[in-house]
């Protein structure tokens, strides 16, 4: 199965080499998967930033636990969610699927209310936490086209989304900093190739009922 | 590209055959498929449900919003986020690293230490927020895992988890529902097959840096 042999062959790579560059035809495919991703309601309600731009990184590296792969791999990732979903964003989404699907907007508008409804049932914790996890659904799937077309990622988390939303503007936009992935190519040298994975049992993991 | 591919074939099943059964075969390659998500350093703080048993899915379609995939697919799967991230956890985790890698234990404390300390750091709705996000990734996983073997899913976030909590007895596991994908085979009557994707444009959703 290409998916199980792909996401054996992939690992967090710790040590990028620096002389190689993802394609931009690589990139345009790791796009499409981001932009093909699941999303609650299929709201889509993110950004995603890719930053090659190496001034930039190196502003970031500081706020990433100073960790290499910021500035060492080709590109960067950064998972962006919207701070809040807006009656905005809803019917622009009703309006693009009116569109896209060839529908009676009218007819469509009950659901965009009732997307308003449920998620103005939720506490702004909530919603947060709602609006953040829709990113990550994104970041499986850069993962997993990375492995596919043989390209390291590195999923992280240990950054400072503050300092991310101010140094790449994000604040003004309405966006947070929710998830990062550098990708690239694995370094030779990196000491962690090859290690074994260490992965929870089926018996601890899964319960049938 | 397999994955682009296969995102392409896959769609929110709205409506399953009841007469199809998703073989044990497949099974064990979705829950591996699971198994090897990536997660926050790599601590898979969550448990799957893999229920079959339909008396328990028809208890769990009223607080469903009554949506016929849970009692119409082969099998639903619930993703439970452990709901805090004890020291044991991460003890637990640290041993296990330590025997699959071959690597001295009193070496890695270290590292131990170090993710409870950055666990701390976190608010407990950070902390909630955090551990149900990593379920999300398991998810993607078994949605690409999915159709690659030509399975129907339907993700969905549409339950009520407290109700679920109750039902499947997750509280005095320690655990809570966050997420949950029915899946199985699509019903030819599906009147949502082959309807077009709604999905955001590439230059609203990506920023190139």
């Amino acid at each position: 199965m290409e998916l199980l042999k792909n996401l054996n062959w992939r690992y967090a790579t710790k040590k990028f080499d620096t002389t190689k560059k993802v394609s931009n035809n690589d990139l345009e495919k790791l796009k499409e998967a981001i932009q093909l991703s699941v999303s609650s309601y299929g709201l889509q309600l993110y950004k995603v930033l890719i930053i090659e731009n190496p001034e930039i990184r190196e502003q970031l590296k500081p706020v990433s636990w100073n960790q290499n792969q910021i500035t060492d791999a080709s590109h960067l990732f950064v998972f962006c969610n919207y701070k809040d979903a807006t009656p905005e964003a809803i019917d622009g989404f009703i309006k693009q699927t009116a569109e896209t699907r060839n529908l009676d907007l009218e007819r469509l508008n009950g659901y965009g209310d009732f997307i308003k409804e449920k998620l103005n049932e939720k506490t702004p914790e909530e919603k947060t936490s709602w609006l953040k996890s829709q990113t990550y659904l994104a970041l499986g799937n850069l993962l997993n086209a990375c492995a596919e077309l043989k390209i390291d990622a590195c999923p992280m988390e240990g950054f400072e989304p503050d300092a991310y939303n101010k140094i790449l503007g994000l604040d003004k936009k309405g966006l947070n900093a929710a998830v990062i992935a550098p990708i690239g190519y694995r370094h030779h040298e990196d000491h962690t190739i090859g290690q074994q994975k260490v992965r929870k049992p089926f018996d601890l993991l899964f319960q049938e009922i």
